[in-house]
Formats: C-alpha cells, sequence, structure tokens
C-alpha cells in the first residue's frame, strides 16, 4: 500500500485555518479517502497531556528554551503516534498546525531562537508535511476573531495586533521560503470561496 | 560574590546516592554554608510535573526520544529556576541525579541514542556539574535496596539485574571518561565510612 498525504494548515489565530482544515478532511472523506484530523500542539493522548503544560498557567511559566523542547516532545509523540501509522495504513493526515507553527511563533518571541528550532527539528523529528496551506490575512480582523473565541488557552493571542503582525510576516517567509511545499491561501474572503480553493488540492 | 559549586551524586539506583546526597548537604551546612539539595528529574516546579508525566504510567507510554525531549525540557527548567540563581547567590548546589543519569539511562536502553542524548545536552544545557561523586556498588545488593523501598515511581528498577549491570558499566565508563569532574566511591561499604570519604570534598 502507497503512504498516506501529510497535509498541514499553518496561519495565524483567527485565520480560520481550523475551520478549513475540517472543511478539507469532510471533502476528502467525500471523496471516499480514509482521513485522519489532526492537531497540534496535541494530536495523541501523551501530547495532549504535554499540551495541557503548555497551554495553562501562567504566560511566563516556562522559558522559551523549555517551551521549545516541550514542543518538540509532544510533536514526537503525535509522529509517532498518530501520523505516521495513518500514513502508513495509507490514510491522508490533515492537521491544523505542525512544525511551521513553531518556527514562526519562536522566531517572532525571540529571533535567535530560530536556530535552535530549525536543530532540534532536524535531530528529532526531521519529517516535513506534503503539502501546506499557509491561510493569509488581515491581522486585526484575525485578532478580533480569535478573542471572540478565545478559549482561555490560546495565551499568544495576548501579545495583541503588533505580534500577530510579525507572525504574519513570519508565515509568508516560510511560505516564500518553501514554495514546493506551501501554497499560501487568501483567508480574506467567504469561508465557501476558501474552501473551495483549497478543494482543487484534494 | 563568587559563584557557588555545583555537585551532582549519580549511580544506579539503591545504590545510596539520595542518603549521601542528603548527608553531604547536611555536612556542608554544618560548615556554615548555604546549601540548595535538590533532584533530577524535578527540582524545580515546572520539572517536578514534567516528572510525572515521565515517571507514572506504562512503562511503554512514551518512546525513548521523547523521554529524552522530556527528560531534558525538565533539566532545562531545573537548570533556569533552581540551580542556575542559586549558583550566582553563591550557594553549594546538591543535585541527587543530573545529566550523567540521562546519559547512562538512555544509553543502556538503546545504545544508538547516546548521540542524539549528547547533542540535545550541548545544544540546550552546556552545563556541567564541578564536581560529580558517582557512588558504585553490586548492582545484586542495590536492586534488593531498591525493591525494598519501591515507590512504584521508578519504573527502570524493572528492567532487572543485568539492565543494572549495564548501568553500573555505563556510570563506571562516565568516571573512566571525565577524571577531572567525576569521583568514583565505593558503595560497598557502611553509610558512615562513604559519608566521611565524600565529606573531605568540602
Amino acid at each position: 500500500m502507497s503512504q498516506g498525504r501529510f497535509i498541514t494548515f499553518e496561519g495565524i489565530d483567527g485565520s480560520g485555518k481550523s475551520t478549513q482544515a475540517r472543511r478539507f478532511a469532510s471533502y476528502l472523506e467525500g471523496q471516499g479517502r480514509q482521513v485522519v484530523l489532526t492537531r497540534e500542539p496535541g494530536g495523541s493522548p501523551g501530547a495532549e497531556e504535554i499540551r495541557q503544560l503548555l497551554l495553562t498557567g501562567d504566560t511566563d511559566r516556562w522559558s522559551a528554551e523549555t517551551e521549545i523542547l516541550l514542543f518538540t516532545a509532544a510533536r514526537r509523540d503525535h509522529l509517532e503516534k498518530t501520523i505516521q501509522p495513518a500514513l502508513e495504513a495509507g490514510h491522508t493526515v490533515v492537521s491544523d498546525r505542525f512544525a511551521d507553527s513553531t518556527r514562526v511563533y519562536q522566531g517572532a518571541t525571540r529571533g535567535d531562537l530560530r536556530g535552535i528550532v530549525d536543530k532540534l527539528h532536524s535531530l528529532m523529528i526531521a519529517r516535513e508535511p506534503d503539502l501546506t496551506f499557509i491561510i493569509d490575512m488581515d491581522p486585526e480582523t484575525a485578532l478580533k476573531r480569535g478573542l471572540a473565541r478565545r478559549s482561555g488557552e490560546d495565551r499568544f493571542e495576548e501579545f495583541g495586533l503588533s505580534f500577530q503582525e510579525t507572525l504574519r510576516h513570519g508565515f509568508l517567509a516560510l511560505a516564500h521560503a518553501h514554495p514546493k511545499r506551501c501554497v499560501l491561501i487568501d483567508g480574506n474572503r467567504t469561508e465557501d470561496q476558501i474552501a473551495s480553493e483549497i478543494a482543487a488540492y484534494a
């Protein structure tokens, strides 16, 4: 049996990437594919426990370096327990966030960390998605959406608009650096318009 | 104010290292030093939470790779929140286990992991103790002691005698490889005899 495709959705909070990941997974299922829809941080029982350590408690609970190690531990577990077994069974894996989020968020928090993030990724994860949709949108609109549905868990949103703008530029730079793997999607349109553009990649 | 000394105790389970770490810390306090007695995994509030993830649940809950990432995350937090501030205040830090335990335990579980352990240490921890006591003792006696006081948390003990023998050789090799930092202590003697030998390094 051939390996399944590993597809990720990335973008700032409130960009609609979770909604689009869900819609794309449903679309693929409608086409008769077997799909595993997952998310980060989390996506496996162990990684979900690490997620709790990462997303609850005080904002300064962990240093940026410890946070990167915990994100990488969660990702390794997610990869081993959920993503790889599904791909080996020939299923399509659709993940709401993956390594690109760590690259962009940690890099935006402290630029000097990007080297550490990349070295840890090479050493412990190595795997890249086959296809990544980067949903780009106006940070002000995204921030309002994010705040409207805030769960208390999305601590990064607390940094406000200028941080969201830095993140947006981080994702745009990533799309530019990896044109084969990344598809940039204009998120400033209706949900249906965006979903139909993405469906063309099924 | 000058930096304090960072001293670690290492050895197989049941070797008496925790007892000797405690006695040495008391001895130093009796000499008028300010001492922080700590342990791994754990030693800071965040690292203690990671310890819970590492030492509870099924033995195969985490892969060796994820385990190394979690140990390194806990160590980074321990170093930042407990060890470094104490050393900077001029205090002596005495830790029951540190990076040598990860080197020896993970190396004994799967030899090919030692390279990953060393790379992660260089990238995220870098700090070595100023002095390490390696308590060497007969694995059979140590195993009986360890089983007698088992807390249900020391999962590594489950691997039995041949695993303890592999660990012992790992610690001996480490002492041999780092003769300036490591002092090998014969643990097959009374607690008082061992404590008085160690006290000479105060």
